[in-house]
């Protein structure tokens, strides 16, 4: 792209959650949004460019397939995903960048994102499942599992999986699937697909769940929590690092998304 | 086990193999063998212990499921695998620890061993493959490195696989199984089961193949090499990131095995 025109940027990204204070510029921390802004501006001769993003995540939560948008203006040049990847820091990588329709927006044009929640299930820990899966040595019911996962499925008031009930106007969101399966013999993985998701709505998901596949709550009680229950009467708060954001599908143009998606 | 009798004891052991020097104990470096030796005489109240192992490994290659002995005197306590990830570091499992017929010695009584190599064959690098895969971003013909590894069946005389020849006094192995296979839709991976390894022979093999695989030298070429010509005449050697020691057999007593396995 040349000349003084101003593009639209689509930019598919993988990160390991590590390292990085979550998605969104902080002062005085190391975050995705900040590093990436960093290495377009670098590869750019200095330009300034603001990224908008499909799902923010949290420390330590992973990305498989993050997108984020961004426009700028003037020539931009080729094969831009290797030329990031040239400067941006080994537990970052851009998969791909192409060029957008004008005036396409990540966060408003997203119409649902996918999410996937690693459990190690062996009876010892892993070097290599070291903070990308939850460890969890103890029996699950698998059934039980399966059984909130298809509870899950449709529209629902989460009130009770958020913690932050004061940045939401809206609770309900409008689940289009939910599975628990086995990624290896000793990895279990909950993949759910929704319009939007709230600040730990999965992580508190994936530890209620947990406590129905260890016998502590029965699934008619995870249920009956999805009808806007209290936060108090859900799980624990699975940790960040068993989380992964695994993609994105997008419509023509902005969809209705709540705020704070 | 209580008593001042005499005990074997069998470690099956996951390491990431980045930070670690390989795993044969060196002064002033941190190696596997040192790391677990440690952990071994910190939780049996100071006695000094020395492992064996099926398959050393070199600084950088990983373990999936190495295989370790060692011989302790007096009382061992209970959940021995459960105490030692306890105290060892994070790159380092222990996945079971069980008692061994006496005289029970990994290297001398292990009748083959797996490795497997891991190539992400992406366009662009993936942050959770680093370190973890060879990463290939270049055009493959599996068919031809599907025969390349037909041609490693059977006994071959590997000199022209080994820069260490020096070490050793017979270049004969004999490969049980070897295959190419999809780990993933981005991430080959090579398995192959022989007696014994040479020093970077696995590493060796897979670089001579991406070689046939990129169409720099023929499927005859690489099959030719396999009669003891000189390491001269193979391909480079493929880094160590993308191996991992994958499992052993074992026989009933000591197998005879070249000194060097």
């Amino acid at each position: 792209v040349t000349g003084r025109t101003k593009s639209t940027w689509k930019l598919t990204v993988a990160y390991v959650g590590t390292e990085f204070s979550g998605w969104a510029r902080q002062p005085g921390l190391r975050t995705v949004q900040a590093t990436l802004e960093e290495a377009i501006s670098r590869i750019m001769g200095g330009r300034e460019v603001t990224i908008t993003v499909a799902g923010r995540t949290d420390t330590g939560v992973h990305a498989l397939g993050q997108v984020a948008s961004f426009d700028v203006e003037g020539a931009v040049p080729d094969r831009l995903a290797t030329r990031l990847n040239a400067v941006l820091p080994k537990d970052i990588s851009v998969i791909a960048c192409d060029q957008a329709p004008a005036g396409f927006d990540a966060r408003r044009w997203a119409t649902s994102r996918r999410y996937i929640y690693r459990v190690l299930t062996a009876s010892q820990r892993s070097p290599f499942e070291e903070g990308r899966a939850l460890w969890w040595p103890h029996a699950v019911d698998r059934a039980a599992l399966e059984a909130c996962a298809e509870a899950l499925a449709g529209e629902h008031d989460f009130t009770a999986f958020t913690p932050t009930q004061t940045e939401h106007v809206r609770f309900d969101r409008r689940v289009a699937e939910a599975e628990w399966s086995d990624e290896r013999s000793d990895v279990l993985a909950f993949r759910i697909e929704a319009d939007a998701f709230m600040r730990n709505m999965i992580r508190v998901l994936v530890g209620t769940m947990l406590e129905v596949g260890g016998g502590k709550r029965t699934v008619d009680d995870f249920r009956a929590l999805l009808a806007g229950a209290p936060r108090e009467r859900a799980g624990e708060t699975a940790p960040a690092h068993g989380l992964y954001f695994a993609g994105v599908e997008f419509g023509e143009g902005p969809a209705f998304v709540p705020a704070e998606a």
